[in-house]
């Protein structure tokens, strides 16, 4: 069967024939049939995260797949049910306490793989296995945009944090924005709509007309374009943000997201960034976090509580939203043009079947 | 009756005489005890924090204090009743919101006074009076310690939001390492004791033999000379820390705690800095912040319910903890030795009287 891998020799993914799995004990076998394609990708082929299976000079991509059940064998699944598979699995006689507790996402490093990222093939591919406890049921209406869950579940996971970092008082937020423009800062935006926040807004650096910005002011939500304006002016211009989540990945805007807050808001940081050295006005900002009683939560990955919160967000997302965000579907053939970088692009999927 | 005051003209704490103040309708009037001295109360009469009450040409100092009921005033409380004040006020025909929900502590700027340090007189002087709802009842063994009751409050807000932003999921700290040993970073380390924490560290920067040293060792805390070590090395030195207390307000620290932090730990900012630029390993210390779920929480002020919680720390300490962190007790008229600062000294208290 077809698979898209990256190897050492190549480091460009492109399309290889491998065995078809068969299902351990425990494990249900997959048909796939569509799997996202996200930054985390670009990085797992640059070289700069993740890494290999054990033993193995090639690794399979994919960590945002939907598929249909092919063979239970034996789980408590049906054949034919539509279902996401999260993404962190224990590793081979490693420790299994954060996977016991349902918070994987919650492991340190060492205490899990991660399919199609690091150690453990993904699901790039026609098939795949999985333990059932780890494929969330999605009804039949999320065939081609259920592969959007697992984004989706990482901002759930972003936001649990950061309610439960203002649980200990009164908060009630009001305003919000999204760092970054791409997928992942759309699907926030539309996750923060479903939430009910009115007052949202998404901070971009692209000129009009831009199919991003279209989805951005569809949702109601206010373009903001950062050559405009800095984090620090931005309360002033618009408004203090009583939530913030970071989805550049850009590491000034980490910091700069206490400027950005209001009293007691609390900002999510869920970019993941390269390696800048950032020169601060650290003593202000730490000041303005103290006497402003700010904070800020860090948020990795998600668990199966999350994928079903995920869920629910995308089925009340409004109907047009997931067909904007995902511009396009290749066959694993087209896995080149894929991967490339287009500005008319928001979200591609590679397809390798349709339910 | 004395006071101790700042005014612009001198800047220097000094007795002056005022005038006894009568209790309004919900008010009852406060002989006063003792009142601690801390960095604030330093950083108010340097200019740098803070501000007058409207209209007046001085400011009594002072927000760290025990007094005795002297006259309930037709209030609740018993006369003879010892008592703690909360620090913050509301503005006067300004919004009471935050104050209605009992949450002083999270109210923005502009919505609050705080006396003894921003816009209404403090405790330094021999009668205060205060709504009693702001007045926090203590028992008779506390009238020489009592006044530390308002510093450990700060720190048990600090820990009620750090425990909050980590109660989305299963978190058992083990660790932790409280950055200062002043005596707000030796409160701290008594409170973490007094919380069961058994692997505890203190950072500072002072050199053998000191008495804030010897507190830690008591304590069964180990010392970390900061001048030895760097941040990022102490995980690897002792350990990764669950909980981190900042209580320097040294900028660099309160950013590089997220290098001290364990997976899933989180760092409660208490420490207020000054305006230092600073340059940071931003994009590593951001990459860590997400990948191992860490956060980091600012925490200023404190409301009714972490007295409370301070008077049951203060009630846990060990007996000789209190004695060892108050190391003296001035006559208003010794004011000026009572603000000069001096290795061997860590809490100083202007004694007005005794019960």
């Amino acid at each position: 069967m077809r698979a898209i891998v990256v190897t050492p020799e190549t480091e460009v993914p492109h399309v290889r024939e491998i065995a078809r799995p068969e299902p351990a004990p425990g494990e249900a076998l997959v048909r796939v049939l569509r799997v996202g394609i996200d930054g985390t990708d670009h990085e797992v082929i640059a070289g700069g995260h993740g890494g290999y299976p054990d033993g193995e000079s090639h690794l399979v991509l994919g960590h945002e797949a939907i598929g249909v059940v092919e063979d239970p064998n034996g789980t408590d699944l049906d054949a034919g049910q539509l279902v996401v598979p999260t993404v962190r699995r224990p590793v081979q006689g490693g420790p299994t306490t954060y996977f016991e507790r349902g918070e994987p996402d919650m492991a340190p490093e060492g205490h899990y793989v991660e399919r199609g990222i690091a150690g453990e093939h993904g699901f790039m591919t026609e098939y795949v296995t999985s333990p059932a406890e780890f494929l969330v049921p999605v009804p039949p209406a999320f065939a081609e945009t259920g592969f959007l869950i697992e984004p989706i579940s990482n901002v759930e996971k972003a936001l649990e944090l950061a309610r439960a970092s203002r649980s200990a008082f009164e908060w009630a937020p009001e305003s919000a924005m999204v760092l970054g423009n791409g997928s992942l800062g759309l699907l926030s935006v539309g996750l923060l709509d479903a939430a009910g926040f009115d007052r949202l807004y998404c901070l971009g650096r692209r000129d009009r007309p831009d199919p991003t910005i279209d989805v951005v002011e569809r949702l109601g939500a206010t373009y903001v374009d950062s050559r405009e304006h800095s984090l620090r002016e931005i309360p002033d211009v618009h408004e203090p943000m009583d939530l913030v989540i970071e989805a550049t990945g850009h590491a000034p805007h980490a910091f700069e997201t206490i400027d950005l807050l209001a009293p007691n808001g609390v900002g999510a940081l869920l970019g993941i960034p390269g390696d800048d050295s950032v020169m601060l006005d650290g003593g202000r900002l730490h000041r303005e976090f103290v006497l402003s009683n700010k904070a800020l939560v860090g948020s990795v990955n998600s668990s199966v509580p999350h994928f079903r919160a995920a869920l629910d967000t995308l089925a009340a997302f409004p109907d047009w939203l997931s067909e904007a965000v995902i511009t396009d579907a290749f066959a694993p053939e087209a896995v080149e043009s894929a991967f490339e970088s287009d500005e008319g692009r928001i979200k591609s999927a590679i397809e390798f079947d349709t339910l």
